[in-house]
Parts: C-alpha cells; sequence; structure tokens
C-alpha cells in the first residue's frame, strides 16, 4: 500500500509529520509513504532525519491549507494545496489511502469533494477510536462531521463503524449501540425511536450485532464496540472523557501529595498513574477514519507528533488492507430501500457541516 | 417554609422518605414537613423513626405512580396520588414547596399541568446541580425535560439557571455558557448560532454574565457556573461525569492493588480515594429543581436514601426562600419579545417531552 501523507497539515507540521515519516519509513516493510507537500521544504525537513529513501517518495504542493480556513472555500481556493494534491493523488489511483492532521473540516469537505461518497452513504462521517478505560478500544460515530441526523444517516453510521472495528481492529461481530436518554427502545426523541426501528430491521437484514439503546453512563465500560450517535453527541462525548479524565488526574495528583503519609503513596504510585494518563493519550491510537467516501481518509489529531504519525501511518494501511470502503458500499446497498421516509436532506451531504468540525 | 414531600415516589420509598423526614424534622428551625401520601403507611413508617410531631404532618393520598408508569397519564388517571395530592398542595398556598423522588416526566409533567408555567416561559427546565472536580458546584440546565430546543428555550435556561445559583447557591453573578462544539461563536448548528446570538444580546439587557460557547471538555473544571444545554445533551453530560468517573475509580483500585509496592501505595491512599468518591454522591446534592412552572419543585435522585431526602429538604427550603419564581417572572418578561421568531413550538409546553424522562 502506499500512504499519502499531508506534509503540511496540523500544528506541529511539517517538523513532526515528516519526521514521523522519516521514522515509519524503517518499519513499514513493503508498504510506502508519499508526502504532499512543498518540495524543497520537505526535502530540507527529510534530510534531518534518517530515513530509507526507498520508501518515500514526494509530490510537489506549494500551497498550504490553515487550520482556521473556510474548509470548503479553502479547498476550491488552494488547488495546489497539499491536502487537494494528496487527495488527487489517492482518487487517481496513485496512492491507496490519504492521511492527515489538517484542519478537520477541510480533510472532510475535501474527500467528499474530490473523492465523492460511496452510493447509498447520505452522509459520510468521522470515526473516533475510543479507549475503553478497563483496555481495548470501541469506535465512536459520528464523532463531529454533522450536528444533526436523520435516522437513516445514524443506521449508516453504525454499518460502517462496524465494518471498520471488524476489518481494522480485528474484533469479530462487533456490538452495534445507539446513544440515549436510556435504554428502552421507547426512549428518546421521535427521530431516535425511529433509528432504533430502522437499525434494529437493518442489522437483522445484515446479520449484524445490534445491542439497542446505550446510555452514555456506560460508554467507557465497553458496553458496545461501535458507538452510534450525532456528531454533536459524539463531540460532547470525547469531551467529556477527555475532560473528567484530566480533571480526576489533576485531582489524584494534589489530593495525593497533600501529607506526608499521602506523598510517600502518591510516589510509590506515580509509575500507576503514568498508566492512567497514558489512556488519554491520543497519539496511541493513530487517527480516525473518515468513513463513507470512495477511498480511505484518516485524519490525525491535530496537535500530532512523529509517534501519532507512525502509529498513522500503521493505522492507514491497515485501513485500506481492509477493503472497508468495497464492504461499506455492498452492505449499504442491501439495505438502501430502508428509512427513505427521511431523505429530506438526502444530497446535501457536500456541505457536510463542513463549518462545524473541530479545527 | 412548608416542605410537601412525596412520600411514595422513589425506589426507596416510603422507608426511606419518612426516616429522611423523621431526621430533618431536629434540623430544620421554623420549618415544616407534610408527607403525602397513605396516611397509614406514612403513619406506621413514621412510628419506627425518633421524629418532631410538631413537625411534621401527613396528607392522606392513597394512590402511588410507579416508576414506569406513562407520566401524563399517571397525573390525569391517579387524583389521589402522593404526586398529584402534593402538588396540589403547593398550587393552594397549603405549602411552599414540592419535593420528589418520584417518576421524572411525572414530576415535570404534573407540574406543567398542576401548577402552570411561568408567565413567558416555554419550556420549564430540570436543573441539575454539577459538582465541579476541583470543588463548588454548577448547574446544567437542562438535564433532561427537552431532548431538542430552540434557541428561546435555552436562553430561558439560562435565565433561570442563573437566578437559582445567585439565589440558592448564593454565588454572585454566576457566569453562563452554552454547550458547543468549539467556543467562537461561528460554531454550531444554525440553532446554536443563533441561540448564542440570542443569549448575548438578552443578557447583556439583563445584565447577566454570558461567557459564550464552552465546551464539553471544560465543564468538569467550573469554567462556568451555569451550563445551558438542551435535555439529551444535557443527559450525556451528566452521565459521561458518572461513568468516567466511576471507571476511573475503578480502574485505580485494580492499577494500585497491582503488585506490593502499589499496593502499600493504595493503602496509604485510600482515604483520599474516599474524597473523591464523594464527589459523585448524588445524596451530597439535594436534588434537581424544575424551573419555569409556577411553584417550587425539586426532584430528588430515583434512588434517594435519608441522607438525599435531609438534603433535599434543606435545598427545597432555600429554594422557596430564594424566591426564584418571582425573579424569573419578572427577567423573562424584560426580554419576552427576544427570539419570537423561531416561536413555531410556542404553547406545546404541557407535552413537555414528557416520555423521555430519565425514569
Amino acid at each position: 500500500m502506499k500512504v499519502i501523507l499531508d506534509g503540511m497539515g496540523g500544528d506541529n507540521a511539517p517538523f513532526e509529520i515528516v519526521k514521523g515519516a522519516a521514522e515509519a519509513s524503517h518499519i513499514i516493510g513493503d508498504h510506502e509513504i508519499c508526502i504532499a507537500g512543498d518540495e524543497s521544504v520537505i526535502e530540507e525537513e527529510l534530510s534531518k532525519h534518517l530515513h530509507n529513501r526507498l520508501k518515500i517518495s514526494v509530490i510537489h504542493a506549494p500551497e498550504v491549507i490553515e487550520g482556521d480556513d473556510s474548509p470548503i472555500r479553502a479547498v476550491r481556493r488552494k488547488p495546489d494545496s497539499s491536502l487537494v494534491k494528496g487527495l488527487e493523488a489517492v482518487r487517481d489511483g496513485k496512492g491507496d489511502v490519504f492521511l492527515s492532521a489538517g484542519n478537520s473540516g477541510a480533510v472532510v469537505g475535501g474527500s467528499v469533494m474530490l473523492l465523492g461518497r460511496i452510493p447509498n452513504i447520505d452522509r459520510p462521517a468521522i470515526g473516533s477510536p475510543y479507549p475503553l478505560l478497563e483496555g481495548g478500544v470501541a469506535m465512536l460515530i459520528d464523532a463531529g462531521a454533522n450536528s444533526e441526523c436523520k435516522p437513516r444517516n445514524l443506521l449508516q453510521f453504525g454499518i460502517m463503524g462496524s465494518i471498520y472495528v471488524e476489518s481494522v481492529f480485528g474484533k469479530q461481530g462487533p456490538r452495534i449501540g445507539l446513544v440515549n436518554m436510556g435504554t428502552e427502545k421507547s426512549k428518546g426523541s421521535p427521530m431516535l425511536k425511529a433509528s432504533h426501528e430502522l437499525m434494529d430491521e437493518a442489522y437483522k437484514k445484515l446479520g449484524l450485532k445490534f445491542v439497542g439503546n446505550i446510555e452514555a453512563r456506560d460508554v467507557p465500560v465497553g458496553i458496545c464496540d461501535v458507538i452510534v450517535c450525532d456528531g454533536f453527541v459524539g463531540n460532547v462525548i470525547l469531551k467529556m472523557t477527555e475532560g473528567v479524565g484530566l480533571s480526576i488526574m489533576h485531582m489524584i495528583r494534589e489530593k495525593f501529595t497533600e501529607g506526608l503519609v499521602a506523598t510517600i503513596g502518591a510516589a510509590l504510585l506515580m509509575g500507576k498513574l503514568g498508566e492512567l494518563k497514558n489512556m488519554f493519550d491520543y497519539t496511541e491510537y493513530g487517527g480516525a477514519p473518515v468513513l463513507g467516501v470512495m477511498k480511505p481518509v484518516v485524519k490525525m489529531h491535530g496537535s500530532s507528533n512523529a509517534k501519532a504519525v507512525v502509529n498513522g501511518i500503521s493505522r492507514s494501511i491497515a485501513f485500506a488492507e481492509g477493503r472497508v470502503v468495497e464492504t461499506v458500499a455492498k452492505q449499504v446497498s442491501e439495505v438502501a430501500g430502508l428509512g427513505k421516509g427521511d431523505a429530506d436532506d438526502a444530497g446535501d451531504t457536500d456541505r457536510a457541516d463542513t463549518k462545524e468540525q473541530d479545527g
């Protein structure tokens, strides 16, 4: 597989991005990396790090899309940007997967515009790996691309998430859950009730495992492998996990250094505290797939460092090898007739709520 | 003040409810408690506990609304229930505040039906105390009464929350924040953008402190005192706090007892761990006010024990003494003209999404 890497996207580009590519070049076996960015800048960065030149090439792309650029406009007005050039390379078969730490809205919007949607997918979504507190990882979808959803969107998110978890995380028969205010199927707004019904019907047809409604409380303990919700709720779940987690860590550190006995206890436990902290470390999880477009695309955290890039490259290869796009296309076509009643937003996906992306 | 207590609502009714009333009877000074419930049952429970008989009376209400009753139907079909009799007593001036651990939907729906909405309030909401990880408490509103909201609803939630926090928590000039996917005012769905604009305008007029959009990540650290969101998002925030918090506690306990050194450390720290756990203890926070109806109503957690009831009684007295209803009526009337453009749901409040209540 050839990973097309956006050399200019993210807070630490190009330095950490290129450094990560250089590190990955030693360990990717038969695979290759192609970095999109200003050729002289990328080459200069490459020269700073030991790398396997046979594994790394460069696509010249002198323009840069910034974090605060309006996503869709940036994609249209910067045809020579690393993001546009990189996506075009994947579209044209010069690479197998696109990986970027850039502006989320531009990555999703650009993917839809340049790669196109998978037939029968109404809205692409971002699937975020969700580290479970007791080990393992689930996938939350949508993590922020669509702040308002229809039942059919949620249905499709579940299918895409399930296929990704099975193909890329290697988890057989993933359990799909719908985030709601209670577990009874009568819970929630009319939209959520309709979603529950539609998902139940479609997933039975496809042989997928639907655990029904789940409460936010049970997400961290791993009640399911695919957490389905709209992008606003997804954003709240991810950020509450981070916020509560980091606050507790902070408080533990404070409380555990009040008084001599506690300080001795804390000193004895510092290693364990470090393990806890790792759970909230996004660099470990290799980025979030953009699902529903015609080629594999992975969005990394904007603050990605070289380690995150190495993990992102490895995750991207697994994504491309997993043939997720093909499997999604097949499964959604089998249930394409379902839920058409709520189709009043079909076709507006190109808009993709891109202003709402979490930069 | 006279607190009308629903003697039959909640998982531990009547035993823990009456026990809590008995305990509170010794410490409420000039105030009184009146328990609604089957007279013989309540008297029998009372006889089991030392109590100050001068402070406790009983309203005979032989019917019980169960946790799984359909809320609105139950209120209509059980006119002799403790909930209906208790609300009527408050409506008719025989008490100052109603306190219940019963079915949330029935408490909110019954309050709207029997007490009526405050003029210019379109939808009453539940305000939940939100314990901040570093000490203190904020108020989250709406905690689950309205899963879909209009800008005007959110505007009113902020006003009600701010008045409650100032009058009952005694916090001067509370900061109001709107939960969104990012802090820039251009973030979020059109509904949230319109809400931001409306809140900004109205709060300036009322002299309230608006900190603008906040991210879920910053809620636990106390970025504001009044957390405004729709009831679905509110439910997710509360349950994620609980879920992440309890999972981390569980994991700390596990990790800290792996290996001798860590076990010694953990033993030294157990007291501190206990302090952490208290933060998630709903019995400490005295229940959630139902805001926007014509009399003070407080909803306690369904699993409330005697301690929670004692705290609920004390919080209810503060709510009634704070003259929150009067202040809300005055402030909302001053900005009643704003946001009328989104009024397509005005008048449907009586429906109150009651089926979506969290049991």
